[in-house]
């Protein structure tokens, strides 16, 4: 019996069942969570908890109002919990390690840095998302996936792979992608919700930010800057600038973006993308933060003038190392 | 023999083919006519035509370089015409019709419009693209598809269906691309090329633009404005503003956005789009211009602000009729 096989025949043998996912979640932790939910809804009682509000581009899904924000809101009834999209256990909650504490964990992830909690590990870092993996699992489970469960899993690939544009973006992408418009999703409409129904505040939050475009002379560094000023100004909430530093690396020539975030009087939060060459994972180390290779960021005290210029001056050295 | 069939017959008794698309081409136009030409050039004489340069976004397709852009410079030998993504002749150029008199045309495109001008008319309204038809074309020709072609028409679908997001993505959209992945394409290489590799100049004038952001107080009209000075002082292309109206459809809650663009001294290009409540199509013949019911556009003379003031009314007094 293979591992997807003893995960159904677990599921099958459970009735109360909690699903949780990931703080901050993105359309990968809420699809999979929820995705699950209306695969099994009718057979059996199933919780879903994420600790965080869920972002106004994904409450267009189906069975978002029944998520759970406090552990204290759940019924402790359950006998298994099915833990998706989180590297480790507390990724879903500090304390939650603990509130499930005897039960069973299925682990459903596609991080490669999955620290397999689980009593059962479905696991792949091949995958573009975990809803891809959670995909396999249900056809599996010897039951047709219902219209909510295809729109919930085609949002998290969807996401997760940048509507089909990331590196992740594979063959089983899009061979998933396709027996899911089958079976109910619908991309216009999916991504209409998920890509193209911003408040008007975003886009006065955006216009501020772009007026504070800054190029290097040559051109391979750039950053922009939000302050706290703008979010009033444009009457905007942080999530809304979500994805803003992608209009730094999206221009040719680029190898280093920056986003400098105000997020207290004198504290700024640098936010790095790399396009591949320079190391932005080992700066932010050395800024007293963290991340990967191409994705990093860290959190400074002090004048915003200063950081910038000391930030830029040492990206530049890094950059010109790889000339 | 059904009409793929006949072409595919056409075709092989065939040495010398000229393949045309229509001017200002995007990734359809190109994609599908340098498809036909690398499934094909090992076998037959194959010259490509396209009146209009290629767009830097389109630049790494393989063999644009082969692109002929003046009549003038094709030989006049070919017995066959292959017409993709044009709704009639005309838009390919002025003289065409008149340069291939006497050849046999066949005619693959995808515009409702379509005026089946051709010997062959493969035309279906159904498809998301040419690039998608023409997948079925070259499936059933008895001949694997290589690598370079499955990325001209991977790029003509993905181009075409806004990266999988636009009305057209269907279930077919999906399953040709998995299968063009599957023969070579990559779709993260191509994204970042095509939708990723923005010249800096271009963000420089999106950042203007963006500060010319108009709302009507309900926020169900807004407006951008576009001047001769902002692509001097970005040292931008008017190519570059592609796509700058769609930040305006990608607001929740507007209904009609328009960009008005400066193309002489007092001379002003007004693009219209609509949610699909109001008709810009009546808008736009009223002004003198032309289009769709979701999409058109008029050429104005005058005075900037007393062209905008006169266009706002009538776009509020049209979305008030759709309460």
């Amino acid at each position: 019996m293979n591992l997807i096989q003893k995960i159904n025949k677990e599921l099958k043998a459970t009735t109360r069942i909690l699903v949780a996912s990931h703080q901050n979640p993105e359309g990968d932790a809420i699809g999979s969570a929820l995705a699950l939910y209306h695969h099994w809804k009718a057979e059996k009682e199933i919780q879903v908890f994420n600790e965080d509000k869920v972002p106004y581009f994904l409450s267009f899904l189906p069975g978002v109002e029944l998520i759970k924000h406090k552990l204290t809101e759940l019924k402790r009834n359950f006998e298994m919990v099915i833990v998706v999209d989180c590297a480790n256990l507390s990724r879903v909650n500090d304390n939650f390690s603990k509130f499930i504490e005897g039960r069973k964990i299925i682990n459903i992830d596609h991080h490669q840095t999955n620290s397999n909690f689980g009593m059962l590990n479905l696991v792949s870092a091949k995958a573009s998302s975990t809803g891809e993996i959670i995909f396999e699992l249900l056809k599996k489970s010897g039951k047709r996936l219902n219209p909510e469960t295809a729109i919930c899993l085609y949002t998290a690939i969807s996401m997760d792979t940048g509507s089909f544009q990331y590196i992740n973006t594979s063959y089983n992408s899009f061979k998933t992608a396709t027996e899911l418009v089958k079976l109910g999703a619908k991309p216009n409409q999916i991504a209409r919700a998920v890509y193209h129904s911003h408040p008007p505040a975003r886009l006065l939050l955006l216009c501020q930010v772009l007026a504070t475009l800054k190029f290097s002379k040559d051109q391979k560094r750039a950053d922009l800057t939000l302050s706290q000023d703008m979010y009033k100004k444009a009457q905007a909430s942080p999530e809304m600038a979500e994805g803003f530093i992608n209009y730094l690396t999206s221009i040719k020539g680029v190898e280093v973006a920056m986003l400098f975030r105000q997020v207290g009087k004198n504290q700024y939060k640098v936010t790095f993308r790399s396009m591949g060459k320079v190391n932005v994972a080992r700066l932010a180390e050395e800024l007293g933060g963290g991340g990967h290779h191409q994705a990093s960021g860290a959190t400074l005290n002090g004048n915003l003038e200063q950081i910038k210029r000391q930030i830029r001056v040492r990206v530049d050295n890094l950059i010109k190392r790889y000339k």
